[in-house]
């Protein structure tokens, strides 16, 4: 009953750079939370892992559910000589504590697969990730990995990069931070930019984890050229990277309430990474 | 005699960007050391310098004697009301010891002019900037500022970006340096690019201002467009800035054994700075 009334989803129908296809049948015919459609998408996302693969780990609520679930196939025997490259210090930790081997891009500087959670999906594939403020090191470790799959709830797709009026964080050094973010958001003042350094519970300046601050930009209005706007951006000396992921994604699982989506880019744009 | 001799660089001479224009009468004729032409370049820099300016603080051997003559000038009362930015922690101190007042990017996003020093200096007036470690904020601060006016002795001038054979440096995050490194050697190796972590004098790696690391490049052959080669560099996830200035200088004043020339960048040029 569910699987016909599995939609794609209406925005994607045009998109001639995506290819879609449906599987909901594992979806029970009730109300699910937001957390458990995330859940929904990662474990379909650890369907793409096999043994023997070097694996990005992403961070965030999805992600988590993601590397649990790794760990566990790993102590049921089930997958065997996983090595996970974490995109966080809080990763890190949470795969330190499943057992899960770690190493790092010294070592394996280009993956198999990784999987990682997103907060903004257009209908081209690009992403707005970081507002859990791992933007540098997903996107590090996400640009050198074979296959990309992003797993999300459908709360999560966008008709462009920017409408969930949710930040696009950018980070940048804290010398003279007032200054940078200015820039920033007078590259998008026309879009009705508003830039607005992150604050911790404590009420200081959110410190990434490579000693940085995170200024989040919020757009009233498309921001048009997104390969333009990443240019801009990261030729402004004071910014270390965006949270804009830009051709990366090979893969976006949805999870929603009529099935899970699997949406794949064609591998021909996989060219422009030069793996 | 030696105003007679005085010739301006030959590669320099068909360069339609850069106007020329010659004065060695304060050079006496005798044989100057490297840091002698550099205090010539700075003091002749400080005479673009007026009372009321808020003013770009540049680091390194010859833009210390550049802050230096500036503090004596206030000192002297022949220079007012000066608000100085520092490009470093180095200049900050030296500057505070001189008594020149300080202020920052935040308080003052416009600078009226920045006087500082370079690595290299191509007929366009490009620049390699940073073998000193401080590009980042150098660039913040140079970036902004009405005009740009940049100190060498001869020895700096090159027929391209890195023709002296030494290091254009690449301010990068600490987190798996040698993976940035790698992916910062093979975007020149058809230029034959080497790829060093600086180290500091204890051997461990050298740390800049922003607590980052240094990936100095050494390049065997011109690397061709210095635009495509700045984008490819700052689009790499761990980079944070590199120390091409592109673009940047106003005016940049060669001390040589034969006199002073101070080469001026055609007004129009500034447009692309948006200031």
């Amino acid at each position: 009953m569910f699987k016909d009334m599995a939609i794609p989803y209406p925005h994607f129908e045009n998109n001639i750079m995506v290819a879609t296809s449906n599987s909901s049948s594992s979806i029970p015919p009730v109300i699910l939370t937001q957390d458990e459609l995330k859940k929904i998408a990662a474990y379909k996302a650890v369907e793409f892992v096999e043994s023997g693969m070097v694996l990005g780990l992403g961070t965030g609520s999805t992600a988590k559910h993601a590397v649990d679930r790794i760990g566990e196939l790993l102590r049921l025997g089930k997958l065997k000589n996983i090595v996970g490259v974490p995109t966080s210090k809080k990763t890190h930790e949470q795969a330190l504590s499943l057992g899960i081997p770690l190493s790092d891009l010294d070592s394996h500087p280009v993956l198999d697969l990784a999987i990682d959670g997103a907060d903004e999906v257009d209908p081209n594939l690009n992403l707005v990730k970081g507002r859990g403020g791992s933007l540098l090191r997903e996107k590090m470790v996400e640009g050198v990995c074979k296959k990309f799959v992003v797993i999300v709830d459908e709360s999560k797709l966008v008709s462009h990069i920017g409408a969930s009026g949710l930040a696009m964080p950018v980070e940048i050094i804290p010398f003279c931070w007032k200054f940078t973010a200015e820039r920033l958001r007078m590259l998008f003042e026309d879009s009705g930019c508003v830039a607005k350094l992150r604050l911790g519970s404590n009420g200081e300046p959110f410190v990434t984890d490579n000693g940085n601050y995170i200024v989040d930009l919020y757009f009233k209005k498309d921001i048009g050229d997104l390969k333009a706007a990443s240019d801009s951006i990261l030729r402004l000396a004071g910014v270390v990277e965006h949270g804009m992921f830009l051709d990366m994604a090979t893969t976006v699982i949805v999870a929603g309430e009529l099935g899970v989506e699997v949406k794949n880019r064609y591998y021909w744009s996989r060219g422009q990474r030069n793996l």
